[in-house]
């Protein structure tokens, strides 16, 4: 960014040490979930809560507003710095209009209420979490009523991680999707199963380990910025400007496990490494939002890494890996097996057509809730009744039912799940928009080479950063605004193939 | 500690907080060593000035000066709670005595001459380093201006790391040490040598850390508050009351590197692990001092690990663990190899003997200096000729002479090498007291057994952190001053036996 002068520099400074904080804090989180020795759990907890805190009190300091009140003053900013100024300016006022003391309860109840999820699951005992679920619903409702322009408190909690979208057009663009999901589902069910025995020989960790970082250089990660460790729970977290790492696990019984959430996670760490150097320590120097980082994670796990096209180029190599577990499959039967299409009751083990459906019917549910028409007492007869309805399957107990997810029970009800679909839509319309521009990409794949669809992709899409709203940025890429049209045209394509319908 | 008042639970918090501070500082710096990825160097040393930073910031806040004014003026204190301010007080004072400004000009110097010395040891270039030396030695003597009480800066130094030590009693101690020391060495070089070629068989990395984590685990360290990675130099960090971490390196041709690097971090950890739960997050909540924590690194190293008894209890489970390499070797060659002593250029390398003349020779040469009767362009001319004079032997080049120890050339002349002999001769008078109120210690050793030793240890040293100064500590453990009798005593008894003397 141009307009370097003092006042300039010390609102990036400012934006520098913020970014720095939230590092640290990054920092605390990653040795937590993978080698902080157990006993130091209470010590880390204080570290994690007292960082927050200076975080908190750097991010709504009055000389910061004074500096942001300066930079609005300008007329001479870049189109950029503007929109930096802008995004600064929306995190300053939203951290000051949520009260300090209302910030603690809220996170002090999301910690009470995740103690008794982790009681109640295994005991099967809804009940139990019924008045933490009232007090989350109640105190979401009070989040969200500190931003009184947002009529619907699930229109707050939707612009908060996917800026600009609201709840209606979420509503729309779900209502497309399932009613063409449920019958596809219903034909797809109604075919031949594919064969999957296979896939729970035992593959040995350090083997599905390597493959899966064999294939992310390919992809574009850069491990001199990163690195893969193992956690319970995968995920990404940028450290720094030049750190950006991914974790993942391993079961040594499932072949696709370890390999997806390594593709998915790097898709994320793809995103991050690829933003513009200039907006890293500012406010643009991250992903646009929830469902354009998911549409990455979800291309590089589902319309790269379960294509026909990658395992052209990767079976070999795969078989040579396991050479014992494999020596009966054909590509054609991994190829498939891979993309086994099946109602489960469990959202993180769906596959890529139902796993919409999961989480459609738990975004309808948070809306129920938060417009009043659902009572928690009634939660886990409508969560019944939903799968019911929308996957043609009932769980037997409520562990697998409403106690399944955890996200409900940190102390939000909204917002949590739409951004996983909104993603897998956006993961196809990118994906359409870069094979118009490089008809090739397929065949590229088919050889193993990720470059050109990696080049595409940092662009139009990582390199912007925060730089445009998601939905300008969709605009700029794409040539149209958000649909639905192009993942379904995926879906029915791929799928129709599979299953011969 | 009693007294738990609302001004005493608010200094306490404080004290918490710059621990907590501390500790994420310690973890900054332990995932720098560790795990980091190469390019985000840069960042994680803006995050770490961020810290210290921070750190400085709360250290030297007014507020906090007012509660330890107030704690000052309390007459309910205990005597542990008195002892907590008055080390609080002391680093207060200190923190603020030193001007901001010249902190971070001595800080900038000692990360140019760092860079300095870096280019110029590869390239044997002592006059390259001649002109840092001399901004390091003058920014040196002004630190020491700080603290006009001290009328030698040697004496400051000193005392930073050695609480209430000075120069005249190192002096002391050191004249001792070497009056015994120059003629032993020369009557143990003269005598034939024992065998060591297997020393520099290949050892496979993994079961040299097994091997070593096993005994440590023995020793009492405890990984559930706690864990072993490797860095390029070992060390031990605290990042949390529960949460003391060491990192160890291994040579593949090298038996000793790897087992004794881990022995003595290990030392370290056990002294930290072993405060008293009731200090941690206080001034209390670490070891004593610079002396008395290598006494304890020492202490497990050599005083246990290359004992006769060590490897009664050992060598059957070293050589199960390194079978072909060991098939030809005794317990008896073994425990002479792992104490084996030559006169060596390289410090790091040295034997347990010969280790404190290169030691006594550094500290003598930064008394000369701070004093003015030695000037840096001839120091390279006078590390040799005390080199000769101490060990016998002389480098032939600067490289390996003057240039060998990264200490000097980050910033600092005084105080950087005495706390390691002081630690060697507080192994011998710590083990002698424990062995005193347990005459069977050594058959305990031999037998693998290091409870009553450890539990000895964490009574009279580990448990009470800085609740005494280094003196106290010492004289209520041993029953005497720092004594330099013990430690030759045992080195004269041990390489007597060893070399038939």
């Amino acid at each position: 960014m141009t307009n370097n002068d003092t006042a300039w520099q010390a609102l990036q400074a400012h934006w520098q040490e913020l970014a720095d904080l939230s590092g640290i804090g990054a920092l605390l989180g990653w040795d937590q979930s993978t080698y902080m020795p157990r006993a130091s759990a209470g010590g880390r907890a204080r570290q994690r809560a007292l960082l927050s805190g200076l975080h908190h009190a750097r991010a709504t300091d009055a000389a910061y507003g004074r500096l942001l009140d300066a930079a609005e003053r300008r007329t001479d900013l870049t189109p950029e710095q503007g929109r930096a100024v802008q995004l600064a300016r929306k995190h300053f006022e939203d951290a000051a209009r949520v009260p300090a003391a209302f910030v603690t309860t809220w996170t002090q109840h999301g910690g009470e209420s995740y103690s008794a999820w982790v009681a109640a699951r295994p005991a099967n005992d809804f009940a139990r979490v019924v008045p933490y679920l009232e007090k989350s619903l109640d105190l979401s409702r009070q989040a969200a009523a500190f931003f009184p322009e947002f009529s619907d408190p699930m229109d707050y909690f939707v612009d908060q991680s996917d800026e600009g979208m609201n709840a209606t057009r979420v509503d729309a663009v779900f209502a497309e999707l399932r009613a063409t999901l449920v019958p596809l589902v219903e034909a797809v069910t109604n075919a031949p199963a594919p064969r999957t025995d296979f896939l729970h020989r035992h593959y040995p960790q350090d083997a599905q380990l390597r493959f899966g970082e064999d294939v992310i250089r390919a992809y574009g990660y850069d491990f001199d910025r990163g690195r893969q460790d193992l956690t319970h729970h995968p995920f990404m977290t940028r450290l720094g400007e030049r750190d950006v790492r991914i974790t993942t696990r391993v079961k040594p019984h499932d072949l696709t496990e370890c390999l997806y959430s390594t593709l998915h996670e790097a898709g994320h760490a793809l995103y991050e490494q690829g933003v513009d150097d200039a907006y890293l320590g500012t406010p643009l120097g991250q992903g646009a939002s929830a469902g354009v980082h998911e549409s990455q994670s979800r291309l590089w796990e589902n319309l790269v890494g379960r294509s026909r096209a990658f395992w052209a180029a990767y079976f070999g190599k795969f078989r040579d890996a396991f050479p014992e577990q494999l020596h009966d499959v054909t590509e054609e039967e991994l190829y498939r097996a891979v993309n086994v299409v099946s109602r489960s009751l469990i959202r993180t083990d769906a596959d890529e057509l139902t796993y919409n459906l999961h989480v459609i019917t738990r975004y309808e549910l948070e809306r129920q809730l938060l417009s009043g028409r659902l009572a928690v007492r009634d939660l886990a007869d409508a969560w019944h009744a939903a799968y019911e309805q929308n996957l043609g399957v009932r769980a037997p107990s409520d562990e697998d039912g409403v106690l399944q997810d955890v996200h409900w029970y940190f102390g939000q009800i909204g917002g949590a799940f739409q951004g996983y679909t909104l993603g897998n839509v956006l993961s196809a319309q990118f994906y359409a928009a870069a094979q118009a521009a490089h008809p090739t990409l397929d065949a590229d794949i088919a050889r193993g080479e990720f470059g050109r669809l990696h080049g595409w992709l940092r662009e139009h899409v990582y390199a912007h950063g925060r730089r445009f709203t998601p939905d300008e940025l969709v605009q700029r890429a794409t040539g149209e605004a958000l649909s639905a049209r192009p993942y379904l045209t995926y879906l029915r394509g791929k799928y129709s193939e599979l299953y011969s319908l």
